[in-house]
């Protein structure tokens, strides 16, 4: 379609000259980028930039495990195992900036963050955060310097998202004070731990507690299950999970418990309690607000998956992008094109860009939540379940985004990109099930949508019908229920970069800004007029309802989570002090917000939203955009601040300008000499 | 938002249960998909349900590439090296027939068919297309039976899907009447070639023939690399690609040639000869025509790509639906829900399965094209301008479609699916480089989008600009640039399916092709439209102009090959007798064509093609398509045909409904014996 709108806008080729006039400051971008625990961060990757902690391609899985081990225990020597935990056991008490050092582990092997986040994420963590002080005092110290390492035994083989109906059980025997760990039944057993096959000697073990014949539901158990030699302890069994998509450096496997006794004290019991004669207490009297206390208490692997996958998705589009700046192919009459001379090249690589950096900004925001949750200075149940939503509204938009992104950059790669060597490959290999674990991206995004319809739902207490339906319709029902996000209800953008002359009329940050806001709100208040008859419906027919509006409950819950992320960067705009990097990111966060509204024009048009008009110039605009950010992407890329020692991508190094320049050498010398052979005429017709 | 058009349409669970009523014939639709060389395809599937043929996974690469090449050479002693090449060489001489037996291997290993298409349909191909009887009566054989092992030396590092700008020089030397065989910079080594690391003992490479001080162009030469003790001959030298992200069964290297001279006999020149004395003589003028004519003998791997992808799709979802079939999670107040009750889950894989059908079918009007045109029934030029088209529009989209299949799959199978036993993810790891060699697909669209313009443009030879702007906006324009596909100009089809009263007013099967049609009839005449100022144009403009439209052109390629597909699905729908199969057979062709244009909703809004009310229309009646064919999912992936040894994925065994079993036998048992704990009671408010 001729897009009139923008036809008189400069052709991509003299965009790019143009845009080259502002340039970005990149030092001062990959502050912005590294966030709040900047130092730790720098720290975490000058100690990366060690080849000891480099992952090496075609290992056996079980080379790989010893070499991840190893590099475990090089980390505990950094102290980088006890940076969450409290200061008298030897740790930094920094919840924030022990996430964002573990993140950066991606850069040398994720198999290496996901070991370390298993062994001082989830099982030293469910320690720390569901044991109380005698549980610390006796293990804290070992999990930290790895004298005990242990898997994190929740997920079964039965039951993987659906904690709360595992089917292992822990029954109280007030005879010897002792619970008894016992898998029923197969699909029970513990299954996809890290550190099970091999190298644990102990788990933290989620059971049904039972005790004097009531089931008071999921609990956390301190459990060994290997004596010093690695041989299972009786009544402990177990299997390796073999061979994985990625990740080999972990081993992973499965547990089973034949009636495995462990001391009344093993219990982790912050939130519930056994006495010595089996009765049962906790501070917290609502079962099943207890569970989600507990599991709550373990937030941290998603946040941290947000802040890797984010790392990881730019990794790729450091080495796809400088590679595309290098790399030749075709000749259309004025020589051989560079690669990000093709608009399909830029419009495959920029958006996924302009995400990443979205993606940053929000993580940055997310841990700052984390922080404060877990470090004590914001520690309310609002907050608690702020910070759970927002972490499941952008650990799956992030780690999915990792995918594409890494997906995307190998293909820009071609065959170079097919090998090992590259890390495109095993990137995506290694973040793979980053998508389904810590949570399946799915039902996260469903929690996401319940929380929403909940806030919403939550206006209309006590009110009428008809007020429901005129609020649903009105325009302030946006203001209610995004109270999960990033930012209070009514705060004000720092920059909405409504002045930079580049942006389209009706396409500006106050537009986008519209436009992502009404989709949450038109979406979640459809849902939810939807579901409203379902109080009144049994139970069976109540999920069939709920059935038929899941999946668009679960796009709305992205959208919300999209948001998030476009708000984000706008608010980062406010950080940048410099005119050519704010202009240049202003483009880069344009490209965001018009990309989402890009991506779901279809339902901006059919509600009214967008005009015909306005919506045909929003492909074009997207071009434009991504032909004046072509000569910052460089830069742009540059500023992740990785070194050399973190790309390690020959593909990347320089090798391909190397080989062009001698190509180049080669055919102007021939020509110089007069020997180089003529082409073949055309025929005469 | 709330769709008018359907709301008094069943609940999604209602529509199940109706839908039960219509059953497929699952051996007839087998049939129906196994298509024109069935018997063959039933033969290789019998021979690779032995464990010979199998993936071991966990192999190093080393220790992988032997067990393939064994397995090759197990092939070659069932025969299956020489179903393509003459009779008088041992051969079958089927060529459709050769490619449905090699694309059935991907379900044993995808490096399996890999190798041995390397070997008999790339390197015997180039001797065997492109050389003459001379060299088939020295070399055929000896490729047939693996006494001679080769590399298909085309690519290089500085250049992969831009042949005709390669490096490497083939210089005659009257003197000796030799060609002198020569890599001049680093960036002309061969690269990522199969066979090239270990095993090759002979190469074809591709070079630019150089005679008398003329470049005659790119032109094929037989070149014996190693000695019989895998040495490489003098001036011959190589590397090792090492690990790469699949396929690691496949030894891929790099060569380069040191003025390495072979016999004036070895140029492979059934399209260009070169005298004793350095005359060069071809019986194609044209060097552009020729170029292609060469190439296009090789189309072949293209084609069987396209096959591969397709049977590689199907496995895949027989994988997740078998297991979404039996896996159940979350109780919704009747039970734990199986997942594929889930209208997520059904509308993550069931679309996939749509689309995979939709392959098939156009794969099977591909694999007969070839035939024709390369059994010589239908060997014309426009015939194999056809062919190369449609394989090109083709292996994209059925490549890009494996990769979204199967990860898709891989999730829907949460961790049990990241287990490298049931398959998934090694089938992605060896399905990516699909997307990029043979062709990679964005330039194989490009192709497809300038033979789009070009067969348009042919309509206004002689005509002057007005009559050309009144075309572009007429109806009669895709009846003129529609030929390059499956059927004829005007062919009527067999079955639309609009007798079928499930189809919705509006979104009928007429509906539907006249939506799709439009869609690249309008984009092809508006890139068509923009373009033509180019003429006037220098080259540095013209390539901008084209650079401006190229994302549109290469978005109108895929629609004419989704178009292919639908109207191939179409037509298999008029070979199908048994009413039951066609009804479901119908729907899944709805699915596919509704899920084409709610893709592309925004473009039928924007330019006219649907009404807001049919456009709000389509998401709605797509769940409903979902709901309706869930009774019959497991039904449509068991017509694959694919026996438990093509399967292997212990998740699909059936072993998880086993363990479903005895879980709910436990509980029930519990219960009986009255032994079994109560739940905690909630507290009181």
């Amino acid at each position: 379609m001729v897009d009139t709108a923008v036809s008189t806008a400069p052709s991509a080729s003299r965009t790019s000259a143009a845009g080259a006039d502002a340039r970005i400051d990149v030092p001062a971008v990959t502050d912005l980028l590294l966030g709040t625990w900047k130092e730790i961060r720098l720290e975490a990757r000058e100690m990366i930039a060690d080849s000891a902690f480099w992952r090496i391609d075609g290992l056996s899985h079980h080379a790989h495990r010893e070499r991840v081990l190893d590099q475990t225990r090089l980390l505990a020597q950094h102290g980088a195992g006890g940076r969450a935990y409290p200061v008298e056991y030897g740790g930094m008490a920094t919840n924030g900036g022990n996430l964002a050092g573990f993140e950066e582990l991606v850069l040398a092997d994720p198999s290496l963050q996901i070991k370390s986040g298993v062994q001082w994420g989830l099982f030293g963590s469910a320690v720390y955060q569901l044991g109380t002080k005698s549980h610390h005092d006796r293990w804290l110290r070992d999990i930290m310097d790895l004298r005990i390492l242990g898997a994190f035994a929740m997920t079964e083989t039965g039951h993987g998202s659906d904690v709360a109906a595992i089917g292992t059980t822990a029954t109280y025997d007030p005879e010897t004070e002792e619970f008894v760990i016992h898998t029923p039944f197969r699909g029970a057993w513990k299954d996809y731990l890290g550190n099970a096959a091999v190298h644990a000697t102990a788990a933290t073990v989620f059971a049904q507690l039972i005790s004097r014949g009531v089931n008071y539901g999921v609990h956390c158990f301190f459990v060994p299950i290997r004596d010093a030699n690695g041989v299972f302890l009786p009544g402990v069994g177990g299997q390796d999970d073999g061979v994985k998509g990625g990740l080999n450096g972990v081993d992973n496997g499965r547990l089973h418990f034949d009636r495995v006794r462990v001391p009344r004290e093993n219990l982790l019991n912050r939130y519930g309690d056994v006495a010595a004669d089996g009765t049962y207490s906790s501070p917290i009297a609502s079962p099943g607000r207890r569970f989600f206390t507990m599991l709550g208490a373990l937030v941290q692997g998603r946040v941290s998956l947000d802040g890797a996958a984010t790392w990881a998705s730019g990794l790729a589009l450091k080495i796809a992008i400088t590679y595309g700046n290098q790399r030749r192919q075709f000749d259309n009459g004025a020589g051989e094109t560079v690669l990000l001379d093709y608009a399909k090249h830029r419009r495959r690589l920029l958006p996924l860009l302009a995400t990443t950096y979205a993606q940053a900004f929000a993580h940055d925001e997310l841990l700052v939540k984390f922080d404060g949750v877990f470090g004590g200075t914001a520690d309310t149940d609002d907050n608690r379940q702020d910070l759970e939503t927002l972490a499941a509204a952008l650990k799956p938009l992030s780690t999915w985004h990792a995918l594409a992104t890494i997906q995307e950059s190998r293909e820009a790669c071609g065959g170079a990109g097919y090998l090992a060597e590259n890390r495109l490959v095993t990137l995506h290999q290694d973040l793979d099930v980053y998508v389904t674990f810590e949570g399946d991206n799915n039902v996260l995004l469903q929690l996401v949508g319940k929380r929403l319809l909940g806030d919403y739902a939550a206006q209309f207490k006590g009110k009428d019908a008809r007020a429901l339906a005129a609020f649903a319709v009105g325009e302030t029902a946006d203001k209610i229920f995004h109270g999960a996000g990033l930012r209070q209800l009514g705060q004000a953008f720092a920059d909405l970069g409504s002045t930079a002359r580049s942006v389209e009329h009706g396409l500006r940050a106050d537009d986008q800004q519209q436009l992502l806001t009404e989709r949450v709100q038109r979406m979640v208040a459809d849902v939810a007029t939807r579901l409203r008859p379902s109080a009144k419906m049994s139970p069976a027919d109540a999920a069939a309802l709920f059935d038929e509006n899941q999946v668009e409950l679960l796009e709305a819950a992205r959208a919300h989570g999209e948001l998030l992320q476009w708000e984000a960067f706008t608010d980062a705009l406010g950080r940048v002090d410099d005119a050519g990097t704010r202009q240049v990111l202003t483009w880069l966060r344009d490209l965001f917000g018009l990309g989402l509204i890009e991506k779901h024009l279809a339902w901006h048009l059919l509600n009214g939203r967008l005009s015909t008009q306005r919506a045909a110039a929003v492909s074009r605009y997207i071009d434009r955009l991504c032909a004046r950010l072509r000569p910052h992407a460089q830069d742009l890329v540059d500023a992740f601040g990785f070194a050399p020692e973190h790309v390690r991508a020959p593909l990347a190094s320089g090798a391909e300008q190397d080989r062009q320049d001698e190509a180049a050498a080669y055919v102007a010398a021939l020509a110089a000499s007069g020997d180089a052979p003529v082409r073949e005429r055309k025929p005469a017709r």
